[in-house]
């Protein structure tokens, strides 16, 4: 399944002044030179040091394609850890086709979505999470999920498991042992040690799978709905959130925060408004969808803001409230309650609300004007402290990808059964079994144990030219 | 008007597997130096030599905000002719974002729309044609398009230019030597000489200012129309030709002929539908547009394709052949008259009608069927033919700029009154006045005489990061 030609692709993005195309693989030198021209005539690409930059042309024949800068990486001191080489030419979409076109004539091949990293983890430039990290870095678009990935791109993640891996390793080998000395009842292995190791080793593994809901949170976003009855001010609720948002992002000239609509960031946390279809206008909508549509949209969500009206009696935002509490019950989900419009209400009313609504142990309630945005600030301070029990901090190993999850959940399960097997003397080549399949699947995570399927269903979801 | 400070802006698209920043100015390196820790960490940036790729991370203080490839050139052997450093991060908008702050809280500016090609022209890295070229070619959507802008980015236009002006700049300084001589009546420079090479000149400018007409349609496309009456199958054989047209571009994973429409390209010209709102369903919509609209998109084509079906008498195509040859005597337009249809006709037919249909001297009629796709090559090829009586040469200077145009028209204008003033013996100095006015657009158009104004106009097109 894996190739060893040549491969390129754009790196960048059609559009820009610049791009960049890459090229990996043994006859990267060879086939450039055909098409590159050096501004000094005598330079000859493989004769150069890697991390060096060539200024000269692409040609076709004698017709100049472009003027470009092509950058030498010799193997194995480039990210594939192959001989590589970029080629920065004019960011032309013309330009970039006719490079690619020149280059697969002379017997490059396109390269799949993740080939490039998949070499790079392939000749052990990196690891199989550290792999995974790369893409999640590309698509970090908060704070949180780029500290997450950058951390695990640098191993963070790695180091834990191989640490894990190691200690399971060397009791199974002793447990082996045992197994080959057969009828002499040995034990090299000691049995009370081997549960404390057991038992430290899964509640690493079981820490790392509970920060998957934070660390999937961090990196997927917040859910966030918004409910409530019509014209209660759920579309200019949002539209404040919204704009305010906006005005806070970043300006810097050729830079945006683009495709991230109906979400806003706060504390470097992204939280995504659901299913706002109806709320888009600033007329409010008559929520027309039902009640089937709200409650799913409640269940999908982490927090759910119940907007409702200064003019409300407590009784029926009560009432509401506890329809709510009652479908969130048992689940991690926090309920806002908002008491809106308060430029058209009096202080004795909001006295009188706070009073009167009832709140549960987590639930928040918040007056506020979604109209003369008063309030929103103590919305989104009140927003940013929901996962505040599990604060994050620089060196927290986070677990942010289903894979890694669902590898660690098996890991989690096989301990189980040697911690139960110890306790009840089972025979050690049961013991082993189950210790080999934990070490089985936390090598999985960091690719010393892996298949195809499973490099194939990982690298897919790269872009082309990563 | 011109900033001296250290710029910064990305110069890719958001979007790619990587993202490069560029900086230009004299402080790149000790800016760099403070947010830039090398992988060696004994590593001083402004020591490397220019064209040195240096591997470290980006960090904002203790933190990593991402494992970068930085690239060092020195003045003046940069784009800009400056100390300049490209950045090349992992492309994640929040990463681009990040480290465009950075360096801004560190002192550098962002930079203005086309500011790196600028500097690189007041610093004499290029003159201001190629400087404009530079934007042609990041915009060139055709191997034509693309060879023009190529071409006059490596100074071939310019070099005919440069000449022009030397040779009036030798005469306008013999001419004004003569009037420092005052009354003495001395001739330094030879009449006939003169006159000879203002011709010259003049024709040459005239040569170049005509090709306007081509250069233009190069770079922005050949405006064909496409009339007929309804149900003469005018959005078949539109979708016709788009499809095959489809069917041709190249499809190289990752690149794509974005934003193009309504074009197809033959012989690397682009050929674009007006107004085709209407046609674009395959139903064929009945013209409701009326004739005032028919006769502004006759007025703006290039080329009209009159779409008229086999079973229609060929007197009734002789008259609206006739409407339309009224209407584009005396312009630069060609009429193809298009039998559509033929599947639902027979020989007999054809050859009647081809016998009777009356054809002006560059008029074309080409039997089709839209519909099976019969003809539709010959078609292409007499659409590749229409611009044949100039045919594209490797080295022929071709202008597409209505900038260069313009002063081109002006050095005509100026020149055509010396060739008068030689003939009617006016005084020295108002032949002077005028080859010196012919003189100062030629410089306009390199760049050697400027003002911030005009320079304000071309760069402000120009986007960031260029």
């Amino acid at each position: 399944m894996i190739r060893k030609e040549t491969i390129c692709a754009p790196a960048t993005s059609p559009g820009g002044a610049i791009s960049v195309i890459r090229i990996s693989g043994p006859d990267s030198f060879d086939i450039c030179e055909k098409i590159f021209v050096p501004a000094d005539k005598n330079l000859i690409l493989k004769e150069q040091t890697g991390y060096k930059v060539v200024h000269g042309e692409i040609r076709d024949g004698k017709e100049v394609v472009d003027d470009v800068l092509v950058t030498i990486y010799k193997a194995p001191h480039s990210y594939t850890g192959e001989d590589s080489i970029e080629i920065s030419c004019h960011g032309s979409s013309f330009i970039i086709t006719r490079i690619l076109e020149l280059l697969i004539m002379k017997g490059v091949v396109s390269a799949l979505p993740g080939e490039f990293t998949q070499r790079a983890f392939l000749n052990g430039k990196m690891d199989l999470s550290q792999a995974e990290a790369v893409a999640d870095l590309v698509a970090s678009e908060t704070k949180a999920a780029h500290r997450i990935a950058m951390n695990q791109m640098r191993g963070g993640f790695s180091a834990e498991i191989v640490n894990l891996r190691s200690e399971l390793l060397r009791f199974a080998s002793l447990i082996e042992l045992e197994l080959d000395f057969g009828e002499e009842d040995v034990q090299f292995a000691d049995r009370n040690e081997l549960s404390s190791i057991i038992t430290k080793v899964k509640d690493l593994a079981d820490k790392l799978a509970n920060s998957f809901s934070l660390g999937n949170a961090i990196k997927n976003g917040i859910p966030v709905t918004i409910v409530g009855k019509p014209n209660s001010g759920k579309s200019t609720l949002l539209n404040s959130l919204l704009n305010e948002e906006r005005a806070i992002v970043s300006d810097i000239p050729g830079t945006t925060r683009d495709s991230i609509e109906d979400s806003i960031v706060i504390n470097g946390l992204e939280y995504r408004f659901i299913d706002t279809a109806g709320l888009r206008d600033t007329s409010d909508v008559i929520e027309s969808l039902g009640i089937r549509k709200t409650n799913e949209k409640i269940m999908q969500a982490s927090v759910i803001l119940m907007v409702d009206e200064i003019s409300e009696p407590a009784e029926m935002i009560n009432q509401r409230a506890d329809y709510i509490r009652n479908m969130i019950s048992g689940f991690e989900k926090k309920l806002v309650i908002l008491v809106n419009k308060i430029d058209e209400g009096d202080q004795s009313t909001m006295d009188k609300l706070r009073q009167n609504i009832y709140l549960d142990n987590d639930d928040s309630l918040l007056f506020i004007s979604a109209k003369t945005l008063t309030g929103l600030d103590k919305l989104r301070s009140k927003l940013g402290k929901i996962l505040e029990k599990e604060p994050l901090t620089q060196g927290d190993v986070i677990i942010t990808n289903v894979r890694h999850f669902e590898a660690l959940k098996h890991v989690s399960e096989s301990l189980e059964r040697v911690i139960k097997g110890l306790a009840e003397h089972l025979p050690e080549d049961l013991l082993a079994t189950d210790i080999r399949q934990a070490i089985h699947y936390l090598g999985e995570i960091t690719g010393e144990i892996t298949t195809d399927e499973i490099l194939g269903n990982i690298f897919k979801n790269f872009c082309i030219g990563k």
